[in-house]
C-alpha cells in the first residue's frame, strides 16, 4: 500500500507534512503504509534532517520541481506547472506507482491535477468533493457533497454525488443506510431551482435512502446524513459557515472580556470554550476525499495540523483497502445513473 | 401615508401584529402613518378589544377571508386563496389605497402576491429580497441580495440586484457609496459558475462600486457592503447560517452546563450571552424589503416580535417617503441594465 504525499501542499508545508510523515512512520499499527514523499528535495533537506527522515522501504522521496501556490489559478497552474508536487503525486497514482494521494495544498489544483491524471472511474461524469460537517442535536455529523469541485452541475451529476456521499457516510460516519437529502429552498418536492427539480426526479427513482428536499435550516441542526448540492452552493455553504464560526469566536471574545465579572466567568468556564472549539475541529476526519476518480485522493484543509495530515493518510489507506473508487463505480451502475444514462432516464 | 399590515402573517399572528399596531398608533412621532389592518375581522375581534383598537382616521380595518399558512405552497396558495390577507394587502397597494405592505407571513406567498398584484417597477425584470446580515471585525453589517425570491436567475437579474442592494445599503446601513461584491467560489475574476461569470462582465461595466468576486469567507468576516447572488444561493446561505447559529447556541448551553465551575462561570458572564445573542437579532431592521416592485413590500421574519413589526412598518414608511421603488427604477436605467438591455450588453 503506497500513498503519495504532497510535501509542499498547505499553509504550513513542508514542515507540518514532514512532521506528520515522520510520526506516522514510527507508529506500530501503520506498518503496511509506504509513503512516497513528493516535493522539491533541496527545499525538503532541512526537514528531512530535522525529522531524521531517510529513504527506506517505507519512505521513498520523489522530486517535484515546482509547487502550486494558493494564489495560483488551478487550471492555469496545472497547465503551466507540469512538474508541481500535486501533479507529480497524481501522476504516480496514474502510473500505478502509488495507490492514493494526500495533499493539503490548493484544492482547485488538486481537483484539476487528479482529474486530468487519474481520470474518472467507470461510469462517473465528474468527481465530487465530500466533507464531514458538524451538527447539534444528537443526529451526529453529516456529509456535504459536492463541497466545491464543480461550480456547474447537471442533474445527473447530483445523482452521482448522492452515491459518493452515501459511500463516504458509510466509511466516515459508520452509517449503514445513510439518509440522503437534496439541498433546496424549501422542503416540499416541487421547491427548488431548475437543476434541483430535475435532480429530484432522478434521485426519487434510485434505490437509495432518499428523503427528498432539505433546506438550509436542516444542515447544522437537521437529521439528514448526506446533503447533496452543486459545488458552487456547497463551497458557499462551507466557506460562509467557516466565516460565521470565525465571527462567533470574535463575538465571544469581545463579549467575555467586556468587564471583570465576565472575564472571571470566562476563566471559570475555560474548558467550555475548548469544548465548543472541538465542534469545528475536523482533524479527526483528515480532510475531504475527492471521489469518483480512478484512484484515491484526499484533500486536507490548508491549515492542517500534523494530526490532520496523519489522519488524511489513514483515510487514504482505508479508501484503498475498501476499494472505494471501485465501489463508487459499481454502485453508480447498480443505481442506473452511470455516464450516458441520462437519455434513458428522460424517456422512461 | 398608508401602510397595509397583514394581521394574519407570522408564527405569533395575529396577537403580535395587533400589539405592534396598537403600540405604534400610540407613538407621538408616527402620527403621519395610517394603518390598514388586514385580516379575518371575526378572528381579530378578541385582539381588537384586548388592545383597544378602534377604527379611526389612523386605523382602517379590512376583511380578508383566508390566510396563507406556512405549510401552503406559495404559488398554489396565491391562485387558490384569492382572498388571503397577503393578497388583499398587495391588492390595496395596486389599487392605490395603500402605499406599502408589511407582512411577517409566508415569504414565498408574499413574493408571489406582491409580484402579481403590484407588478415590477419600470425596467426591472424580477424582484429581489434584500436582507441585513451581521459581521464581526469592524466593517459593520452587510446586505445579502437576493436572499431568496428567485431560485433561478439570469446574469441581468444579478446586475439589477446589485442596484437594489446598493440602494438598500444606503437606506438601512447609511453607506454613501456601498461596495458591491459578487458571491462566487473564489476571489479571482475568472472564478465562478456560468451565471456569475456572465454577471461579472456586466457588473464590471456598471457605474457602481463593484469590488469583484467575493467568497463565502468574505461574508460574516469580510469587508463588502453588499453581496450579490441568486436566490437559491442566498436562501441557502441565510438558512444554513441560521442553522449554524442555532447549533452554536446549543453547543454553548451544553458546554456551559457540564459542571459546577462552568455553570458559575456562565452566571458571572450572563450578560456576555445576552450581548452575543444581539448579533443575530435583527428586529431593528424590521424585516427584509422585497425590492423592484411598483410599491413597497417589507417581509418580516416569521418569529417577529412586536418591536420587529413596528420597525418593519417604519421601514415601509421610510421606503415610501424616499420613493425607493422609483429610485430603483431610475438607477437601473442610469446603469443601463434595464429590462431588455441584455442584447445591447452582449454586443457592446
Amino acid at each position: 500500500m503506497k500513498i503519495a504525499v504532497d510535501a509542499m501542499g498547505g499553509d504550513y508545508a513542508p514542515g507540518v507534512v514532514m512532521q506528520a510523515v515522520s510520526e506516522l512512520l514510527q507508529e506500530k499499527d501503520q506498518q503496511n503504509i509506504q509513503i512516497l514523499l513528493v516535493g522539491h528535495l533541496e527545499k525538503l533537506s532541512y526537514y528531512l534532517e530535522k525529522y531524521n527522515l531517510q529513504p527506506s522501504p517505507r519512505l521513498e522521496l520523489v522530486h517535484a520541481e515546482t509547487v502550486v501556490e494558493m494564489s495560483d489559478l488551478s487550471t492555469a497552474a496545472i497547465r503551466s506547472k507540469k512538474n508541481s508536487s500535486i501533479t507529480v503525486c497524481a501522476g504516480l497514482v496514474a502510473e500505478g506507482r502509488a495507490d492514493g494521494v494526500v495533499s493539503a495544498g490548493h484544492t482547485g489544483a488538486a481537483v484539476a491535477a487528479s482529474t486530468v491524471k487519474m481520470r474518472m472511474a467507470k461510469g462517473v461524469d465528474r468527481p465530487c468533493l465530500a466533507t464531514v460537517m458538524p451538527r447539534a442535536g444528537g443526529y451526529g455529523n453529516w456529509v456535504l457533497a459536492d463541497a466545491g469541485a464543480n461550480p456547474d452541475c447537471s442533474p445527473m451529476n447530483l445523482a452521482q454525488f448522492a452515491i459518493m456521499g452515501e459511500i463516504y457516510a458509510k466509511v466516515a460516519l459508520g452509517r449503514t443506510n445513510p439518509t440522503i437529502g437534496l439541498l433546496s429552498v424549501g422542503g416540499e418536492d416541487c421547491k427548488g431551482n431548475d437543476l434541483t427539480k430535475e435532480a429530484f426526479k432522478i434521485l426519487s427513482r434510485m434505490p437509495i435512502n432518499f428523503v427528498g428536499n432539505v433546506e438550509g435550516h436542516d444542515t447544522f441542526t437537521g437529521e439528514c446524513d448526506v446533503v447533496i448540492c452543486d459545488g458552487f452552493v456547497g463551497n458557499t455553504v462551507l466557506k460562509s459557515s467557516e466565516s460565521l464560526a470565525k465571527a462567533t469566536v470574535q463575538w465571544l471574545k469581545e463579549a467575555f472580556t467586556r468587564n471583570a465579572f465576565r472575564k472571571a466567568g470566562a476563566l471559570l468556564a475555560k474548558e467550555a470554550f475548548a469544548e465548543l472549539k472541538k465542534h469545528g475541529d475536523f482533524e479527526e476526519y483528515g480532510g475531504a476525499p475527492l471521489m469518483g476518480l480512478n484512484g484515491v485522493c484526499i484533500i486536507g484543509h490548508g491549515v492542517s495540523t500534523p494530526k490532520a495530515i496523519k489522519n488524511a493518510i489513514r483515510v487514504a489507506h482505508q479508501f484503498v483497502e475498501q476499494k472505494t473508487p471501485e465501489n463508487v463505480s459499481s454502485r453508480i451502475f447498480e443505481c442506473g445513473v452511470e455516464k450516458g444514462a441520462f437519455a434513458a432516464h428522460m424517456h422512461s
